[in-house]
């Protein structure tokens, strides 16, 4: 009988450097700054109002609020550095190796609900999480037109591909399809938006690139382009900082562009029936929101994405050719953007 | 070594009647009509518009929704029969039993949105399953004021509670904290509204009156009550017609109290907020809609519960020792109402 030392193979090959919570998370603070001040500039009148919290079990975060802006009816930017005793089933169900251990998280997500419904909704989110021997980066950046532009979704698409092309050239094929395929309402067979880019549990180990629980066009592509090299932790945080950096470029000419456009009663309606898909995927489905209720987040924070005012109609079905109804026969299919 | 026919306990000692779900399945048309029939007296000028459905692997439904009625904004009554090879895991985690075996599930459930704040919004659902060797009663209801008055819990509750009474002696003081208990908001730390009654598993064995998942009130009075005797199906199924009977002289004379008090925009804006509670509830716990989504079930009349109108608002607090502060400090407690 020999006994040996097991080595971890995952924390030996690829160990996060000391400072890795500490300069994620300044990261982090700094990305939830830079977003607030060019909000606040776009908006032109709007500003946030902070709140700072501390979770009960270890950590806490800083919420950003704007209401009744000049061009964002709603949008909360939030940063949030947790850690505890385990996580949830909800992840350690996809990340095993978790299980059982200690965990950090640090993480900014934002959801903006601007009041013009020519103005798309936009989702961004990016984290970092450690727990035991495994660290990973996820998160991502979408989309969510009430009437659909092409531009708009070329311009996001474009400038997302970008960010992506300077790390790996597989990037920006895997994590567009993983973010087409990820926010999908799957009892109403619609995509959320016009996607972005999405992905999760990257901690650098050599293999498939997609690491999601669905087949599809991610995983497809995933296999199709081959294992991906090991990356290093600071290969996918500095990774995480371009994709950060992207989102006000990404989104800003398209607010510029929008904002100036007429709406009335016809397209008010029309987004609030809209954002009610808003609401069933972020309560349905969203893993950072089913993440923050589990682990005894600060509700308000979590629950701070959901739209000021939603409308829900029984069987609504947009006039065949309208603009309404071509957001869900044309804009609402995956296809090439960039 | 000895082979012995296993006779399945629970089937032997308490079948259901051969024409079992054909006479629940009559009861359960037959209490939408009647809901609805009720429902168009009272409101005056809404009618409800039906549209029959059929689901793909078997079954279908009956939904029949109001909107912009004279008393109700949103009112949506819904039947439905299906049957399929196998109940989802939210079921069978919680009936073991049912696992492995095809199923038969049908029920109705409503779920009215009245305009008038002072109006309390309520919720029915009555529910019958059979899968292999099991079969059980399920359901209840209950309200959701916006404006809270004691006669108001007070009617409703009584009259339940009669209905329990006829029946057995348990029955209210079980059912009446499971109710509490159930439609419990855990992330806001929050009761629904004022309760009714709630139960589940229904299958008249003797033991535990109790079969949730949590433990409580309802759990701790089972358990102090004790053990009740074996009940046939027989007396379940009437339990479950006098409960569905028991809606309307339950509900009627509150919106008959309630539907003549003025309101401006400030009691608008507290139900139209209050009603963001109603939507959290419904997609992130209710058991009916969960089963509903996944089992692929018709989403436009699972969702039908959802409000016409609702307001999400960061981190509001309505003025101390108001009307809208005595709802969340007086009313949504557990408390004594009958």
């Amino acid at each position: 009988m020999t006994t040996e030392v097991q080595t971890d193979p995952i924390a030996a090959l690829n160990p996060p450097p000391a400072d890795a919570q500490t300069r994620v998370s300044r990261f982090m603070r700094e990305l939830q700054d830079s977003i607030c001040q060019g909000l606040e500039g776009l908006d032109g009148t709007g500003t946030f109002r902070e709140d700072t919290w501390e979770r009960p079990e270890g950590g806490g975060g800083r919420s950003r609020v704007m209401e009744e802006g000049g061009i964002f009816e709603k949008g909360g930017v939030n940063f949030s550095e947790v850690y505890g005793s385990q996580l949830p089933p909800s992840i350690t169900r996809q990340r095993p190796e978790a299980a059982g251990h200690t965990f950090y998280a640090t993480g900014t997500s934002m959801v903006l609900h601007p009041r013009n419904p020519y103005v798309p909704t936009v989702h961004l989110n990016y984290r970092y999480f450690e727990a035991g021997p495994v660290w990973w980066f996820g998160g991502g950046l979408d989309l969510t037109p009430y009437y659909g532009f092409a531009e708009d979704a070329q311009h996001l698409h474009q400038t997302l591909k970008a960010a992506c092309d300077r790390h790996h050239p597989h990037y920006y094929e895997v994590f567009k399809p993983w973010c087409d395929e990820y926010f999908y309402l799957n009892h109403r067979q619609e995509m959320r938006g016009v996607g972005g880019i999405f992905f999760d549990y990257q901690d650098g180990q050599p293999g498939a690139l997609y690491r999601g629980e669905q087949t599809g066009t991610a995983k497809e592509t995933s296999e199709r382009l081959g294992p991906v090299a090991a990356r290093t932790w600071e290969a996918l945080f500095a990774f995480a900082q371009d994709c950060g950096a992207a989102f006000l470029p990404a989104y800003g000419p398209i607010v510029e562009r929008r904002q100036p456009m007429d709406w009335g009663d016809r397209e008010r309606q029309w987004q609030l029936y809209r954002r009610g898909r808003y609401v069933e995927f972020n309560l349905v489905y969203d893993r950072g929101t089913i993440f923050g209720l589990q682990t005894n987040g600060r509700t308000e924070s979590i629950l701070m994405s959901l739209p000021p005012l939603v409308r829900w109609q029984y069987d609504h079905h947009p006039e065949p050719q309208s603009p309404e109804a071509e957001l869900l026969t044309v804009f609402l299919k995956p296809q090439t953007w960039a």
